[in-house]
């Protein structure tokens, strides 16, 4: 940590600082420049708690230096970290890809997505059986049939099954039915519930916030991790600015940014990262050659027919197009050594 | 909601809106343009469910015209409400006060900080007991120990207590010593959370979220509402923009848009809105002439040792002088008839 | 400046920082944290150049600690600038106003409106000769006619003309009609036009750019004040934003600031700010009471017919509704001192 | 155009809203719903000039349906566009690569990075002349020195020249020497200058603004094309948003968006869009499987030296290193077929 003193701070303002660095046991050393006086903090940060120097008489501001995170940190841990699903790896190399309605609506629904996700060759069916809504009029999920429909659906196929918890009560009860349990992008930041998963013994998707930033999001999983639970995925979906055409602003730097600053696989949502199905193939394959570790993308047998999330939602026919396109790209990805630092 | 076709969509396709939109009951009105055609929808949209025009072929975009919320919309519900907070009211015409500190951090801090806030004329003691925190190795709180201060404090002062509760199941405990339940802007989109403090028979300030929309906002006000909670307090506290000089960029002209488009009482938050205690007192002046039912302010009775927010934090001195101005000001604006429609 | 390393960065990458440091004649200053090294530079940093640390082996990023801009800065400046119009002042305690349509449309529409402008008492007439339109094919202003109805006006009323200059040819001519002279939004980075009006002899009224952050507009204002031209009066006009209800975020706390940062006067437009006429009274007051130097409205004689801008106009009678609000403000603020650091 | 009136619109209100459309010899068709009408307007929208209508009583809001560009529409122009710089071409299936340092800082510089920038098979050099720089103080280029050192690279290596021109007076000069003008982000509605560079008679290169949205890019694009400069190729590099570990936010849907709704060819710039030299790489690619029709890249032979973006420059190796790559992903592309619509 570094603190930035005003040019006219008194003597007396910058004693004031050196002590209360010092009462925690840290030194502090201070450079004195032509205009400005700077104070460094030497030591286990920590231990000052939330010493709020931005507060005190003749402090200009302070420059945090060291990250909040550790677990989640690729200094803490510097070789990539690969989730291991019931045999099934997201990280390492090989993209995973998660596909499926966005709301599950029926049995028939669901199986019918489930048999052409399986078919084109993904690994995992995704599918909401608890659906976060804007209006407490819009429909909200089927909630348990949903998980139940969800499970038969992985005997059927053998896929894994991936679908969000948006309360803390029903962790256990997603925990029991899914393999992974999706943290939704307007939850990132629900503490209550990111602890909560940290203890679910189940590997964890944890969205991107809408308008959060990569500290705050490795922040979040840094809140499952510190709770026992090392398994998890993180899923960039787009962030909220000021361009209306697409719904979201798919961020795809942050698949680069992730993979320097943490060890966790990254995935990549151009459904709702861009909201709009004639986006989704373009995207999928630049989060290919980008490096990212998988994609989710919703498909739905009829999208015209979708109770939630039609527009974004492939047909089976594009969804076909674009996986044969992602398994091709991704094998060439691979096979140039194209990826990785 | 207006469908709008692309210039090349077939009478087939569309037809085939037409029929999606008579098969849920309602009229479809097309008009022929001179490139292009665009379908009105004449009836009670939710017949429609979400039927997903924008995916199906032919379809350039959809705009909706009604809005979502009904309860929390002036439409519904022409006049100003005013909650009665067990005899003080917020709304109407007199500027509410909140302040307190960040955090309750012992109760000697809680009480040192209650007697000044209530001698400077607030009706509202703040102050965090579960404080959610970007990093799980920041404070988080004194939970039920700081309820018990709060409740203590309000014994000993007079004032109402307003404090934030961040999990469902905290909400009965939170209700049962506060008299005001917060939900902060990390959880205004935690729709459980939302139901549950609909139900506890408290009102509720409902803090807007870091990247919400006022049509977001209105809709998680309507969640409370509609389980039977109308007393919901708007408050806005700053909207996550490019500008890193303040903590957030404090959106004024969201008082003049919600008294337009809501009749629930809204207040401003000029402590988190900037981030900067010096910004406080410019900002409560502000959001008082443009006509806010009130303010929340962050007051410690020491900031340079405060465990959380320290930087926002107003000294008792400065506190005493922007609540004394607060109040000629909001006597003035009264008097002087410069509020209102 | 501070320059932070990587964790990894050997002893040879500090070196070389620190003799690059050296080479420009200043001193490093290295500190030794637990996991981290970081290099302080002492010294005037312009010597550096752009020495581009962030390029070099084993550094992660860098801090700026002193500002870029000085003669904007209340550091070089610390008393309040006041702006004088050929009498007329523009800070220093009485809000000045500038009113008028957006754009000049006819010698009777500009008339029409200076009447009205005039006596209501504002004492600047604003209106575009020079219109910058996001579509080639919108009305793009009267040009040089527009510019002598200005004048004509002028001499009609007694108020002063500010008017938008957007290339660089016309500065000579805009300069030669108008009392000041505006940069608009979308010009507040076209740095050849701000060298241009730095050299006309006349104020200039910059606004800040859509996307600029507080920074960057004090470095416009840097570039017109390098050129010899020290009246530079700052306008706040609203920041784009994801919320699409209002046109802009109007970013009233730029006002609060600025005043911090810099001596120069700044103003307030709620009528881009906000975009809705509905909006400017509210915003318009609260500007005021944040402490603005003034306004700037828009006023049609006839909104609905205007070539530009009509939904944020105010009619001539809600105009006169909030100068006469504006007037008993101002004196309020000023008479109980409510205002200044 | 559609106008949506307000719930207490009176019939007075919708007949003076009809007689406005009228009156410009278009048809209003009424759509009258449960609680709200809205009014079509069928016809050349541009004969309804600038009217007003959100400011006209009992108007809630208008949406517009068609777009105000023509001459950069698909619409307008089905097929793709293939700009051809004296031979070489931009758009049609192969990535164009234009690289070389952010500045032009001396001879030796210029043609060392001209030698690796050809070696490694790119077809075009980049360098500033014209340098626009938030602060005053920063270095600004060597103008027209700085061109005909890119006259002299280009004889040497036979890479086409493409270079930033800032204000009007240099357009001739910069035409003279440069293949393909640039206007730069900063300068996306810069009108003045947009309309010079549509009398040119060379190619522009047209960044995206800041904060520009897709409409306003190509609108811009628009006003170079109504001077009968049909050559404009599109550059997305990044725009503001609340990130800040990125210098901007690379918006790559930009690429599937502008594909969509432009025939223009449209280019990434990963060095500017990421500010990151790390990040250069996996954002090429990712630009190229998005169907990107080349890149701008940022390559300084001694970054560590560079006078401006050394941060985000690659060095020749890594340049290198990125265009093996890129070659090799756009043949695969191009032969797998899994490029356009």
């Amino acid at each position: 940590m570094v603190i930035i003193m005003n040019p006219d701070a008194s003597r007396e303002n910058i004693n004031e600082v050196i002590n209360v660095i010092e009462r925690a046991g840290l030194t502090a050393k201070v450079m004195e420049g032509a205009s400005q006086r700077i104070i460094g903090v030497i030591g286990d940060k920590t231990r000052l708690g939330a010493a709020p120097f931005d507060a005190m008489d003749g402090v200009e501001s302070t420059v945090n230096i060291s990250k909040s995170y550790k677990l989640a940190s690729r200094e803490f841990h510097p070789t990539d970290s690969v989730i291991d699903v019931d045999g099934v790896k997201i990280g390492g190399g090989t993209p995973a890809v998660m596909a499926g309605p966005c709301a599950v609506e029926s049995k028939e629904q669901l199986f019918e997505a489930a048999d052409i996700v399986k078919e084109a060759g993904a690994q995992f069916l995704r599918g909401g059986a608890y659906k976060p809504r804007t209006s407490p009029y819009s429909f909200q999920g089927l909630e348990e049939i949903g998980l139940k429909y969800l499970a038969e659906a992985r005997e059927r196929t053998g896929l894994k099954v991936v679908t969000e918890v948006t309360v803390v009560e029903a962790v256990e009860k997603v925990a029991y039915y899914a393999d992974v349990l999706q943290v939704g992008a307007r939850n990132m930041q629900n503490f209550g519930l990111l602890k909560e998963v940290g203890k679910c013994g189940k590997p964890i998707l944890l969205k991107r916030g809408l308008a959060a930033t990569l500290d705050e999001w490795l922040n979040a999983a840094e809140y499952i991790m510190n709770e026992g639970n090392p398994d998890v995925i993180l899923c960039e979906r787009g962030i909220r600015t000021y361009e209306t055409y697409t719904r979201n602003t798919l961020d795809m730097s942050a698949v680069a940014a992730v993979k320097h600053l943490s060890h966790l696989p990254i995935i990549v949502d151009p459904s709702h990262g861009t909201g709009k199905w004639r986006m989704v193939r373009p995207m999928a394959y630049a989060a290919i050659a980008a490096g990212a570790d998988g994609l989710m993308m919703e498909m739905h047998p009829n999208p015209a027919k979708a109770l939630s999330d039609g527009p974004q939602s492939l047909t089976p026919e594009h969804y076909r197009e674009v996986m044969a396109g992602v398994a091709k790209l991704a094998a060439f990805m691979k096979n140039e050594h194209l990826l990785g630092a």
